[in-house]
């Protein structure tokens, strides 16, 4: 295990009827705020009803900023921070699902200094104080909800980039599973595909070693993200499947899974974020497209680690590390196809003339985030395997 | 999962070369403090001079208290609280294990009010605040360095009591691997036990039925204290295995792994508590004797949940659920004895003529705990269980 320094002080509210908490929850940060949402579904189940009525018995005012669309918008983020500095809110709430929380934290970010909130993204300037958020979380998918984390897409420049600050955890972010009865199947795989995309980064980036508290965590959460990605395709209203698909995604992105295990990257992402940014496809989309791609790159590099998910994840054994590895791609991928999310570039109509565009594209995220092995011709070739 | 609250502030700073953090972390709370520590471990490993070179560097001050035991005395917890008020302290710093953290923890408790600190444990006052507490760790065991309970022992009344208070929190935790490397075989096994049996406690008290990921977070890491317990016994050096030990402990009883699973009891822990309190054997050696006795006669309750855990730490397949468990329950005591800890009562010389004051000694805790079901005979019959 590698050193670490691990703090989390997120509260979470977790279980069924615990919206009416956000009210009073909220209160303790300010009395009048900043309440973001997306594009309607929180009208669904009632969630908008419940919110506003509970902030209205903790006394607290709130001026409404939605319209958050999935891979949130720069310019949508500056509308937010004028609106917070317009009416002096003293708090951000946000009610959706990682998209609408990412947001909400870079309104928190921008709304406490004079200049534009990218710079923090583009690493010009370091986040000093951040208004205090609040979050009611309406989908099991990003763990934006108990981490410091956001990534927003700044649509001129076509880039979609990450930003982390320990001022930026939410104050206290409220988990019931019931919200996300109403989530569709194809965004519930999403939501599923994404948080085993966060666990599979650090399992398949870490070079350290001894790491058996990790692995087994990891290992743990992925199965139970797919076991209860299963049981919501079969039944959406099933609360027990819906509560582990939400506590393992809030779990697999919250620093625990990765503390201790060095520099962990984020290569999955990094091309995934590309192709979101240039197709505005669905985030989960695209990572179960990424993902065996970059995991048959990975294959020559490291079956040892890969057959070792493959015995402990899908029972695998009396395989060489080699065999091992490439069933295991195949069973995962396999999987993906079951719950019908795409694994092929092709399944998207991107085809190869773009891959160049994309690589070049992701690349300069590679600086940002420091995966220098990371080339132009890498890039393509992991783009050719996830055809 | 059944609804819950989860919030845990505490700061992890882990790894190699960490203590010197110690100074600059406590200074945040205060300059003069309190320094707690136990019956001279701490000259070993260079540990007491780091430290206290740490706050001489950060500009702390702090008054000695120390001969801490283990199953810390209510006596010398006021001692504690005397010196603070009469220094004027204001913060607490223990090094130590859990039996340092937990009295530091007393300390914080009772140096803010006029009554006497045993109040708290009786449920006759409530904790409104407390000092700050920093900690530097020197053993893997009890999980006290990042959670928010304590247990003293009432020498008067032969009472060995808990409480918990979020206002106990740790603001900061040290964790260096390398200050556990001088831990004796015999204390290095009872803290992985210790832990382990947090563990079970959670795992098989729990009447919730869909929790899979404390299920495999609770079984992994129990494998990883069982794995490293065995290493730290062939090599006292051995780096990795000191850290997962470590790590492994501090989750397995910092909130995570019980979350979700409902009202829990801590029924071994209650008798351990009685043998402790009449006999000062050490915590962890009580456990191991408790632990496959109460799994025995837990074993008709629930075969299914035993075996359950069996295939999964043990690895057994192919049994019914019967034999499945009392194999599990074999196999756990067969590990206890190959790490040299105590199976039996009568290892300790404790013979069938005690057990009624035992039982009885309990059944005062197994009020205050609300663990109605165990009655005289129940507790009996458990102890003869563990010869």
């Amino acid at each position: 295990m590698e050193n670490f320094v691990f703090q989390n002080p997120t509260k979470i509210i977790f279980g069924k009827n615990t919206v009416s908490s956000i009210g009073e929850e909220t209160a303790l940060y300010g009395k009048k705020i900043l309440l973001v949402y997306g594009e309607g579904s929180i009208f669904k189940n009632d969630i908008y009803s419940r919110v506003v009525q509970s902030l209205e018995n903790a006394g607290v005012t709130s001026i409404e900023h939605s319209g958050v669309c999935s891979n949130p918008l720069l310019s949508h983020v500056r509308t937010g921070i004028n609106l917070v500095k317009k009416n002096d809110c003293q708090a951000v709430l946000a009610v959706g699902g990682g998209s609408v929380i990412d947001e909400a934290k870079a309104i928190c970010a921008g709304s406490l200094v004079q200049h534009d909130v990218w710079k923090f993204f583009t690493g010009k300037k370091t986040l000093r104080k951040a208004l205090p958020l609040t979050c009611v979380l309406t989908l099991a998918a990003s763990g934006s909800e108990m981490n410091s984390g956001m990534v927003i897409t700044n649509e001129e420049k076509k880039q979609k980039f990450g930003y982390g600050n320990k001022r930026l955890f939410p104050k206290t972010s409220i988990l019931d599973p019931e919200t996300t009865f109403s989530v569709p199947p194809n965004y519930s795989a999403y939501g599923a595909v994404d948080a085993i995309s966060h666990l599979l980064e650090f399992y398949f980036t870490t070079k350290v070693s001894s790491t058996p508290v990790q692995d087994r965590f990891i290992e743990g959460l992925v199965k139970t993200l797919m076991e209860s990605c299963e049981q919501v395709l079969q039944d959406p209203f099933h609360y027990q499947a819906r509560a582990n698909l939400m506590w393992s995604a809030t779990l697999a992105l919250n620093g625990l899974s990765s503390a201790g295990l060095g520099r962990v990257g984020f290569p999955m992402h990094m091309i995934e974020h590309s192709l979101s940014a240039i197709y505005n496809i669905p985030h989960g989309a695209g990572l179960s497209i990424i993902m065996p791609g970059w995991l048959s790159y990975h294959l020559q590099k490291d079956p040892k680690r890969i057959y070792q998910f493959g015995r402990r994840v899908f029972g695998l054994h009396n395989q060489s590390d080699i065999k091992g590895s490439e069933l295991t791609v195949q069973l995962f991928k396999n999987w993906l196809k079951s719950i019908n999310c795409p694994t092929s570039l092709h399944d998207l109509s991107i085809f190869e003339n773009d891959f160049a565009e994309i690589a070049t594209n992701a690349l300069s995220l590679a600086k940002i985030w420091r995966l220098h092995k990371y080339e132009q011709k890498t890039i393509e070739t992991i783009l050719h395997l996830c055809t």
